[in-house]
């Protein structure tokens, strides 16, 4: 992922300095779990701690470059780490990795690091989920049409839309929580998993001391379904970040204006048009979902490797890894300071619902021709007559709202009374389930209506 | 899905009658509940309830021509039911659909049909977990060769191999359970999930009889986050598939041979070559696989609807919904079969491991150099130089084996005993840890060691 | 694809009899091949032809019901073809499918099929094509906004738009030609593609006869790069159409109104509100959008077939081709027919233009204050002042114009002539060039204006 | 890309040093361009291309950082580099971007970009090519089995498997060259492409200069199925790579053996197992080739951009422009190295084909004896079942070699006579038309038979 995208706190954790302490931690946990069934002398495996914990203390970049010049001739990355560990450590380094294979601590590292990241995208979740919770309680009894195919449907509270979205997120959080136990696991089982040289019981020690849990069978790796299953998992927190920055588009869009991203002093929204004031970072968060999305598939096909491993996977999760955690950290922090700060028109949402001269209060018009016994089909037919001819006439002169259409039908006249018609046309009904929908959401019925 | 992968059983679940049904028992639950409530009269409910079962028990083809005939007028398709499902019951029929919304119907219908098919998979799923389990428990203790890069590595048995696929295949059961809970939802909840006209109450009743759970907040439609994670679930497990078919073409391929899909009599495994079979169960799981995968991406795409919904989701799931559960159901059934049928040949197994003449116990030769004081780096170009002369000379009549070479080399011999170059070359030692992974994954060790 | 999305002409490329037609073709004319370089005798390739002619020119459902009956022993389809077809043809069938291996006939058959497939792509291509065009040059000089970020930018015409959309069917179109190339190739090669048993010029000639290349190297199979690259190009044809059809659903929505679906009479756009007129059929085309994309992916995984071949790509391409074919078909028949029936509303077009009091008009005056001497800095800033002010204020009674905010600023007055800000502000500068983009696309400019 | 997976020549390209650079000569040459056409003072161009060039000459991170600090208050990255251009022109710079928007800048350089990439892929691709062509002249009449499902088919050469492999490639290499012209255009054409403030004859006197064609009709932006159609070949190209990298894959796999990637002295294999020799780099080209495919979903989805364009492509392209380029160059070029050096085997190719005990001949004696008249059916069974007796004994002391089995069938022995076995079993036929190929493929035979 491109600077651009990128937050330090999450790049921080697939920086190497970051593996390399991870790799020294699963090899200095196995070598105290082997001094204490019998495999590694108890003196050598303290001074491997104490001796690594001294090189990644003081890791600097002629470390890497070391590591890099001898990966250069091994071709071998862990081969390479494990070369340097042994000029920090001396003689005891030959109880280094001992019965253990490169995966071992390249898929236990990754566990680590996926699960560093689950954290701190649950962080990022949580920040979306408090500002939606906010402007949701704060708009809660905003009157604003819904829409369905982009068209004015019936009223309804732009809090509720909010909550909603809220709800999508705190599911999102739930599948991350899940996705997040499933690659939270460790190998350390050798080279075709069957603990030929290591005794299981290491790898129960390292894997409850990283907060993980022991991998039932690995092959020689931790099987990629559980990667598959968390990138998805990512998939679907992106295409939700998605729907939620699509309304919010859709809502700045000049002829809408129901809310608008927040436009910083001194900022330029075009070179060429200075009147522009443009939905930039909804629309970067749309790009953002494609890409975070786009990780999903080369992860579902590193499932299928041949046998005990192929290494095809490897390539794919370098770069997967970061970018897919990177950019869905990057666009949960940006979503949840757009939400923040969204600026919303309140009066201009109540514009909108009315322009279209009441034909939004179709539906409850039917019902009550319905409860006056009028067939399904002939009260269809009678609103949609009415709708229509307020819809087609809204521009000119002559054209009547719906109300007054309705009221010079000699169909409904005789049927509906004027006050049912006004209950009928009345926005405020959209809103009386409201402390329902709230209390489902957030466990809450929020603010009372003013 | 085309009739060559469809079974009956998951294809009646997408058959314009099930559908119906479903509708015609939202409908009839809605006015029940509605009833309680006070918006329909009790009277109108029966009859909803007995015209329309006996509607829905008579349907017949006649039924689905007038059903679309007025779908051809209509142009929409929710209409066209309650219109026919009017002319069954009378004028109790306005009492129907009262205050909802078609998507009421679609989407709960959806979430019981998705449902459905779940049952139905996870049905599958166990019958592959049980063929699983008794080749991994026929086979605990036969000796087979690991390979990581399809390269032999270290011995292995077949039934742990087994028994890994079987770990998969249960995580993969879990997550279907995690995504049938996920869509089992309902809405009856209007226009825009305001519950302008309809009590919260007759949702919560609807869902109940039906096992859903209420929908917290719908827009018009349950949001499709839902979706895409349930056909990212069957897009893992699909992968799960590929993986293990994958493994029986590599076990099948000539040179291997150490495993074949079952061959029936009268069979022809090709046109032009009687000599010919060939894997063909395992390659079309592989395509099954590719096919069921690639429902994923649509799905994901379908999240973002436009503000309370638009219908751009809807030709997409009447494709993939069917598409993708019959096609995962077809390639579970055959899977498992497949599984159970599988010919095995432990004495070519055996052949194999050995062929390499014996370099695949380079491994433990390391150790047992380390364990004699060797450094990692001394120890790793002792044993590489002998595994490659043996490698190398493997097709060659003066060609020695890895011991013979092992025992001739003097930077061995004086360090290493006969003794412990008999343990290190035993491959017994690769199933001496056989128990715990059984018991990890089954919950039970199997059979003892014969 | 289900039968809702459809036609009939391109699923009757896809039934068995037309399969079967094409088989049997490639099996005659290889036979004729052969009886010209001495493989067959004469009489037995036309004995092959008469009988064989005869036979598919009678084929009914029984054929059908033998041949299945037959697959169902030998489960090889192919088999099961030419044992039907020699209990038609009698001894002479012993000449048939000699020395050919079935994925001759499977993939040269695939090859006519996705050529006859394209052809009728094409043709619905030139009716998307024949629509966009003459909507484009009615609608030349109708003035409407352009959009940036759904921002009003600057003044273009509809008929620009749509020669924009008509340019990128106009590639499409181009695309399609070449990809309808790449899968039009032939193998008559046998087992392994070495025309061990058949005479390469059999090959040629059947190629020759069928309108196809003969395949530089076959293996066992036509390589799938080239099906690949076929169905990338639908995937990219599809997603013209979605940008196609996200414009109508934009200028669809309620608050733009500029242009809309023809709504059949008798048509319902919602069950519960009578008031609605849905963009159904542009919605319904981005959902197919998204499935005919969904295609991409699959094939592409089905060109690293295993060594001469393996048949995982079979289960893939019985649904995909099929699939991706009648999905886009129907999808540009439908959008071809969509465009046609547009019903466009230029007067809204203009109201919405006019909508931002002006602002649309800041880039020009920008120009003009740069022309001036301004620098860019601050031209910019004067700019950006007046038309912030304008809209923000666009809903006040107290609101002015863009020019009269510019009137009013001393920081024009003293620079810039009313004479300048008339030429500035008007709307007409935009349509200046159209000629030269008519001629661009279309090869003429089209009407003049008005 | 990570630095792991970059070559230098090909990041380069993307650096901002070259971006800038690119902008630069856009903005200068539309300058001149406008000074031709009065819009623009000669001198002032003259100014700007003196000064501009000056400053990009002298380019540095000093540079760099001053940009940032502007893009950091302004929040868009071409204003800011405006703002620093200008302050290295002076007041001259006011006549710099005239009348053009953003995009006009940023597309313009992508299309260069894009191209200057497709130039440097276009040179790997004739080093893959090269190296293919060379190894399958080598290989010519090396006999190798053929297989189909990874069951033994029928011989054919290791030269025609690489004939068939140079075939797609330049098949690739084709598509390349037609994908670049689609993405090499130019569009000064202003805020939604008409033109409006700036002359058509700047575009194309631009386009002309940089080598790029003038885009017939952007919107603000060039359409984006373009860019997709460019993605779209990049991952075809990537499958390719994958089919070549597995087929490497199966013939290193240990019980294969018939070719070996070069495995350089002192590389090491495995950390746990010194005898190990992987197909690491054929591996890595397959996860390589999963990463370059699935950047063709994203740049799909960016393709229905909203009206005149949304800004969401932006963040896919930054993205995937440099990661599909990067990462198809790094693949091809590590191909064409791994190809070159390949180690072949082909006595290990010889032993395998002779390895099934001669079956892999079942289709020249089944064409054998329906020469002799016997019915298709009827040889199906005979051949069938000695080529079954064969396999299954294969490994038996008393098994018999096929054509032993067929020497000892009555069926056989009545009809064919031993010199037509010999010609049926004789492995050179399948050799006899590999003129054809080469000559078809190379356009010249290659090397006579040995």
């Amino acid at each position: 992922m491109i600077p651009r995208y990128t937050r330090p706190v999450m790049a921080a954790i697939w920086a190497p300095a970051n593996r390399y302490r991870i790799w020294f931690e699963i090899e200095a946990l196995a070598a105290e779990a082997m001094s204490l069934f019998g495999d590694v002398p108890p003196e050598s495996a303290r001074v491997i701690r104490e001796k690594g914990d001294a090189a990644l203390a003081a890791f600097s970049d002629a470390d890497l470059a070391r590591i890099d010049e001898i990966e250069a001739e091994t071709r071998h990355d862990v081969i390479a780490f494990l070369t340097w560990l042994a000029e920090k450590i001396g003689p005891d380094s030959r109880f280094v990795h001992l019965g253990m294979t490169s995966s071992d601590v390249l898929d236990t590292c990754l566990a680590v690091q996926l699960a560093q990241a689950s954290d701190l995208l649950l962080e990022d979740l949580d920040a979306v989920l408090a500002a939606l919770k906010r402007r949701a309680f704060e708009h809660k009894h905003t009157l604003t049409i819904g829409r369905s195919h982009a068209i004015h449907a019936e009223p309804t509270s732009f809090g509720l839309k909010l909550a909603g979205h809220y709800a999508e997120f705190a599911r999102n959080r739930e599948r991350l929580v899940a996705a997040r136990a499933e690659i939270a696991t460790c190998a350390i089982s050798g080279a075709v998993g069957t603990f030929a040289h290591v005794d299981p019981r290491a790898e129960e020690f390292v894997a409850e001391r990283l907060g993980l849990q022991a991998e039932p069978v690995s092959t020689q790796v931790i099987p990629r379904d559980r990667h598959a299953a968390f990138f998805c998992t990512l998939a679907v927190i992106a295409s939700g970040i998605e729907r939620l920055a699509v309304e919010v588009r859709h809502l700045q869009r000049s002829e809408v204006r129901e809310a608008e991203e927040f436009f910083h002093p001194g900022q330029k929204g075009s070179s060429a048009m200075p009147h522009k004031r443009n939905p930039v970072l909804s629309e970067n968060l749309t790009g953002l979902a494609r890409l975070v999305r786009s990780h999903a598939v080369p992860a579902l096909e590193n499932v299928a490797l041949w046998h005990e491993r192929d290494i095809s996977h490897s390539s794919v999760e370098r770069n997967i890894g970061p970018d897919a955690t990177i950019g869905l950290d990057f666009a949960l922090s940006r979503l949840a300071g757009m939400m923040e700060k969204l600026v919303v028109y309140p009066a201009q949402m109540l514009a909108n619902l009315e322009g279209l001269g009441g034909v939004v209060h179709s539906g409850e018009v039917l019902l009550e021709l319905a409860r006056q016994g009028v067939s399904r089909e002939d009260a269809y037919r009678i609103v949609q007559r009415n709708a229509m001819a307020t819809w087609t006439n809204l521009a000119s002169p002559e054209g009547r709202s719906f109300r007054e259409n309705l009221d010079a039908d000699p169909e409904i006249a005789g049927r509906v009374s004027a006050e049912a018609l006004d209950r009928a046309t009345d926005a405020s009904r959209h809103l009386r389930a409201l402390d329902t929908s709230f209390v489902r959401v957030f466990g809450e019925a929020g603010p009372a209506a003013p």
